[in-house]
């Protein structure tokens, strides 16, 4: 019997083949820490009498929920991530200097690289994915065990086998094609499983849809998202390379056996999907959108950004989408790239003037929005469509406040007529 | 005997002619609200009674404090200023769309003009008198009164003069003079009284450096700071005229009579200053930049922006003096445009880029850090050298916080050294 993707990078980090429901202790590549979930970790190693790291260059630290500091709180959190960091001489320590959204930013960087194992305090890790990696979310003492030791343990996932066909129609993206396989499996319908995207669509499909993919695959429940390398993704490492002088490590390609075991296969028809807007207060929530056309829902907010959708492309999507227009009078718009390099190449091709002079904010790179942090946060009842990839109650402020998932052109449509628009029509 | 410049403004407005000490109702040019205080000033505008304001357009409402909204408290805040500008149809609403900082903002987008009585719901809205306006800080219920009404009462102000004589020197720039004026003064030194600034040096000075200047005379517990229009007020004007089609109104110009009384007049010798930083805890507290760099205090955070120093030449300035340079390791930089159209232009001229590449985050418009609202709060014991205006106890954040008031330069260069460091070194 062959192996999935997964499995095969859990073997090849033991040492010897291992299968679906294992539980192995495997080196961790890289490790990933935010401003509110390192304190955490920080405080465990302490508490461990530990003095140093296992693999100080295997452990990112990206302040990038609350920080420039919201608030007194958030201010004194951040200055125990600083501390370590000084102390221990991190490398990757990433702060008010070169900003970015960690999962926007990590494979940017080119420190993810095909074949890694990845865990990161911070439940989107499974973002990475999309680049050929085992990336997943763990708890901040899971993190100080691996800061400490360098490996983990972990139960080898089972694999659900995610068929994409087709080519995706205009103004359908990764987002809506995410959307579309947690509403099938529901928000947990993948649990503590692997979600292999494969078919004929991912040939359409950028890195940046890619990610937008892989970074949802948690809200089916996912222990991981993952797609294999293909030529799209060499391109990337090739280009991540030049920018940055070299990648973190040697890729390690891994590709599913034909005869590998999954425990589930769906198929999702690319061509006949609409762009899908996800209802509050689930993900799994996801409607086409002649449905929220049809419903005539009044948007005070929108939201363009977050480790789901903050990237270039969602720029440029965006700012052809409101070009020369004005966003409505009862409507704001808040764009947040996910990093500087993205900001900056987006100010170079003159999508953040696009975006300001349409009366879009555009904010520096953070986290805020999307979790109810800050940088525009809901009020009592009021609605937002958002590119993010939570739509629980209150998620982005008030409990009475409504979100509305859906792709960066949905978002930017919306914006411009300030209700819930196809930009299709 | 002859008249103040303030004296002729009321006198002006009030159809005969007033002294200091008289008290006179006038009608009101612009009324400014912003995010924070205009929802008190509504509310005692229906609890009058009142259906209309006596003047729409003379009443702007700029959000500039707490948003993009930072909680869920700031975003039923800014509702209720929203809703009130839809109702109402004011011409002058600036929220997210067209953002800017409204001392910033209302003379860029040319709503005030020389001769103009303004008020507004913000105790820096002194900062107008640079264009030979009197414009003055009121409580959010006198706002009230003046939107029904259209007027409001005033005390005439004693005026003293503040003497600036000769050519400043390098990186000498108006916020030095002002809080060399405040040194001197005290921060109760001109409570109740205008202060003018007068002499040859006005004509080194760039409007930016006299909107600083006019900006925190309420720091010496001025009822309002006031210039004469001259060359640079006029070709300001003109550029206004330019960009936004034409001016509110006519420009009134007003100067004083050389035998104006004063109740006091006080001569700052500019080219013998030093960079002046104000330490805490009062912007009384000026001492030359040589005796901060002797006291080697160490820096957590800097801070350009506010409505004192967020405007382009700030950028300029500092952008010139971290190009090709780094933040130091230890401290963060925040650079915070006052308006998205200086934004917009610092973009243009690569300042943005070379603000990023040295390290720092460069936000969108807001009063945020100023007031320790959001974007840069300081925690327990953090040092922070800030172009703002206020280093009061807990100002920026937490109580045991310290803020430095300095010019541009200053910032910059202490954000590259990691402690307070003489740009002219």
């Amino acid at each position: 019997m062959g192996q999935t993707i997964s499995e095969k990078i859990f073997s090849e980090h033991a040492g010897r083949p291992v299968k679906a429901g294992e539980i192995v202790r495997v080196d961790i590549d890289m490790v990933i820490g935010n401003d509110i979930t390192t304190p955490i970790s920080i405080r465990a190693f302490e508490e461990s009498g530990a003095k140093e790291l296992a693999n100080p260059d295997g452990f990112a630290i990206v302040m990038d929920h609350y920080i420039p500091a919201k608030d007194i709180a958030s201010a004194n959190q951040a200055k125990i991530s600083r501390d370590f960091a000084l102390k221990h001489n991190l490398k990757y320590f990433f702060d008010e200097k070169d900003m970015g959204i960690e999962h926007a930013l990590l494979p940017e960087k080119g420190l993810v690289v095909p074949g890694d194992v990845i865990i990161g305090a911070d439940s989107h890790t499974c973002t990475h994915g999309a680049l050929g990696a085992f990336s997943t979310g763990m708890g901040s003492t899971d993190i100080s065990f691996a800061i400490i030791t360098g490996g983990n343990w972990f139960k080898v996932p089972e694999t659900i086998k995610v068929e994409l066909v087709g080519k995706p129609g205009p103004h359908i993206y990764g987002k809506d094609i995410i959307l579309e396989v947690i509403r099938i499996l529901g928000v947990d319908g993948a649990l503590y499983k692997a979600l292999e995207f494969t078919g004929d669509t991912l040939k359409y499909l950028s890195m940046d849809d890619r990610f937008s993919i892989c970074n949802m695959a948690i809200e089916a429940g996912a222990k991981n998202g993952i797609i294999a390398v293909d030529d799209i993704t060499l391109e990337y490492l090739e280009e991540r390379k030049k920018v940055n002088g070299g990648l973190r490590a040697e890729p390690k390609i891994h590709t599913s056996d034909p005869d590998a075991e999954y425990c589930q296969s769906i198929t999702i028809d690319v061509e006949k999907l609409s762009p899908v807007i996800a209802y509050p207060f689930l993900p799994s929530n996801g409607k086409p959108v002649e449905q929220a056309v049809a419903d005539r829902i009044k948007i005070d907010q929108v939201m363009i950004g977050s480790c789901t959708n903050g990237r270039l492309e969602d720029l440029r999507i965006a700012a052809e989408i409101v070009r020369g227009k004005r966003v409505a009078r009862h409507t704001r718009m808040i764009v947040t790239p996910a990093t500087q390099r993205i900001f900056m190449q987006a100010e170079k091709e003159g999508l953040i003037d696009t975006l300001i002079e349409a009366g879009a904010v555009v904010s520096n790179p953070t986290c805020g929005a999307c979790l109810g942090g800050y940088m525009g946060i809901l009020g009592d009842g009021e609605k937002c469509v958002s590119t993010t990839n939570r739509n629980f109650v209150g998620r982005m402020g008030a409990r009475t406040s409504e979100i509305y998932l859906a792709n960066s052109a949905v978002a930017a449509a919306s914006a411009i007529e300030g209700y819930i628009t196809d930009p299709r029509a």
